[in-house]
């Protein structure tokens, strides 16, 4: 029996050390540095700190693009940390938009659950690649290319959506143009919108300047 | 208006190069290396390229573990070459189950569609980490450590599973032991198993030796 | 002198494959994978490989933005394949524009050679970041984000660009909205753009639909 | 002379701070991140850092499986912190055994430096690889597959190994079963084993549950 | 309108995490890792991080070799921390040198902005490849292996260096060799340089033993 | 019965085709990438690709060097490819030298199998770190970094090396600087050698120019 533990004292001892590699559950209250977040103590981790319960119900989807997206990357959901992997859901409304966008830092699948939608992503070479897809398709956007999505179904949709980094960033073209404080003559020069309309967007994304 | 061509010609050329690293359609006819197949050339890639409709229909669950997989993992859906995700769905039977095994290429998180499943993974310092969790809730399985599923909560249950890579691979623990001709001696050494148990389990899963 | 002859008959050998490492000519007929195309035989390479000079002349920025930019990525200088690092330039006259951008792979590193530009970045959380910069100042632009740049120091500007990638990608904001045959409805409905506008932006980049 | 300094100077304060970048000691009293713990300052570290002789002693070998191992990953031996190898030796008495496990990390490579041993892996698809192999042989297992090792050279041996990483992770079948809380019904119903055969290796492995 | 604040207060609580991983300027004073250094808060971040005009002047060039470079690696432009790239500007004077140096962990590519020059890199197999390159052109020096510059155009020469590291590193022959502590006896062993030789360079770099 | 094949109908496809991750044995009549070589089908796959014999006997030590060295790189051991580690052998007749040189890819490890050796390595810094290691001892050589080694211990030793890339590149100094036809003017510029001196070492090491 000794000698079992004998065996057994090294591979734990040793094992103990390497869970530390298993898994790097992120500490919010340590630095950060450019490939993520510091770890938690093994020893802290329970059960439950590999569990999310945050994309359980539908967001609300009476905005201006009607249209919610819930994301439990690793800003939500610390176990993620360093995996790179995560996960959101989308639901919107009958006629409503998730707006052109790009995520600098992730591939993107869409894993249709319920409804009807129309997609598309604009490559490098500026090709436009459009498909209305159904229930249990799924459909790709390479890192980095601005994409979009419409519900054309006629009913609520509800979408999965898988990214290929705990932390994919996201950048919406109507936010980044028009919801800061970007001077306007500035803007047109590097867009060649005309003036009335950065104004009339402007006005609706909160931006100034 | 030629000045427009001047600088667009630049734009077209330079980009129509540079798509080829937005995506990497596998082309299955040419060399594969270590890190993904070959490309196909982006001319000939269309939108039904990104899109893919082989998980709609839930997989029978009629095997003996009431449970059945389907992976769009890149084989199957080529665009996912070198994009570092892909997806899959599991369909489980009540009290079926995913029995243990392991991804040796990726971290997964499963979603809970449908139902409620009992499931759990086990860390390099052999702690195990069990939770039963809902519709709604996703749950994390690190990469290379074993992990499992039973679904409790008494109705089919469907899960979408995300993986951090294309080809996230598969070393299913019954298969891996008894699915093949490992001679039964030194099986049962590696695994001190008994020979009735092995023999039994060989006679299962339809191993030799 | 049998003896010198002895251990380096080892050295060579193993280094003349081991040369395969130390760089990987691209060979423009052979697959393309995921990270990269393939190497050419060493053999084959001679000093001219290492060299470009393709770079030596200023564009012709007489196009709508009066800019122009010419890139010597892995497309044009095959020797950067699989080594993480290319490099451009940018001629841009006086009021000339880089319109709004990204690189979907790349972090761009821009130098003033000759002349002073504003130049600006927009970050994940819509934040504006803009700076006169002038002769022998550089300036970065992360991976992925909106950037643009325009020429506020009225003589012909020069600007030497170094990416962290041999494919950095290129994304204009024009050409990826109104240069391709996206439909000008479902346009529309993912910017919240009004039809008139994009009409005309339309007419200027050569879109349809 | 001053000419000199000129140079040197900036070599010397350029060098000095890139020498972060050469190595980077682990300070296991600082936080640490997916990537790797925190590295120690530079001018701490002295020659004795790039040396371990924790390795130098055989193991006891009188445990259940007649083997011992003992590995000097970063835990033990820091300065491997982010360089991507690490080194163990294993001592295996006559018909010991190195029971069927995986580095959910690593690729590994054993070196037999005295006897002769029976090892095997099994790959995704269920297929089993085994060869004897003797003193001076080289043998690998890819990352994240089940492999096993049988002493059949009737001699203690002596095996070197080779990680492709500085903390490869382990994970024993019979400990990462048997060894733990695991709930037996929930254990034989993801594994089909039978009770018995549970409760038996329970007894061995100290498991509960 | 109330809706519009429902869209985008999730856009931006989930950008604004996001914004973390856009970017990580380095906090010189937080713990470094082995990829890079912590990370400042992004709030404290402005325009100015992304702008350094630490390269405006020319080097002063006389010393030893007529040369100086002048480096904005992560060091002394902390944006560049995690972004896979930096730059340097190099003047040397006529009949100048850069001499023997290799870089550990980055490739390298020259750009000559003014004058000429010739350089070279010698391969793992020992193959030499050698150009004289003028002004506009560009070179490529591969990963780890040495390479050299000589300023053979007869005028000042003015040089800008792209790197694929925001932390290339540099090992000079001359100084690894002859400005340290290294007893001669030894070097003269694993080099073959007579004894000579050793103590006259150990004179001119400052070396001792 | 029929229940059983219909989970391991899917099991076995899913495998079969995912077991071209588990491994990538080279096919050196195949494209090569920047990453590694085309993979054979994994069904020409057999036990003996995973084992590799050419390490058995001692080298030739009777070189100008009194040692050798024999790597089992990838060239060697196709299965290797991709695989991030590889291992090889050095013999070092007492007195005997593995001279200075760098792996411009790879961090090494040396384990000291027999006999005794003073070791060495200069980091970025110009620092030099040296220790006489012994029977069972390791030591850690950073990538990209000189490092040599004497047998000080009057005994014939063996020492096993461990590299963190299945192709880790050798230059050896002497070779690099005296074995090829590199100007013997320009060398002496760019290291200050005198011309008698670089005379002497191009007779012994076979350069010319």
């Amino acid at each position: 029996m000794l000698h079992i533990l004998a065996l057994f004292s090294f591979l734990l001892v040793s094992s103990s050390h390497a869970a530390l590699q298993d898994f790097c559950v992120a500490d919010f209250t340590a630095p950060q540095g450019p490939t993520g977040y510091s770890c938690r103590t093994p020893a802290e981790v329970t059960a439950d700190d590999f569990v999310y319960s945050g994309l359980r119900q539908p967001g609300n989807t009476s905005s201006i693009f009607n249209a919610s997206i819930n994301s439990a990357s690793v800003h939500k959901f610390p176990v993620l940390n360093g995996l790179g992997v995560s996960v959101a859901r989308a639901d919107v409304a009958p006629g409503g938009v998730l707006p052109l966008h790009t995520h600098p830092g992730a591939t993107e699948i869409i894993l249709v659950a319920r409804g009807a939608v129309t997609a598309g992503l604009i490559s490098s070479d500026n090709t436009v690649y459009v498909k209305t897809v159904e229930e249990g398709d799924i459909m790709v956007f390479p890192q980095g290319l601005l994409h979009f999505l419409v519900n054309t179904g006629g009913t609520e949709a509800l979408i999965w959506v898988s990214f290929s980094s705990p932390s994919p960033g996201l950048q919406v073209l109507n936010t980044a143009l028009f919801g800061n404080n970007l001077d306007s003559d500035l803007l047109e020069k590097i867009t060649l919108l005309g003036d009335d309309e950065v104004q009339r967007l402007k006005g609706i994304f909160g931006g100034t300047g």
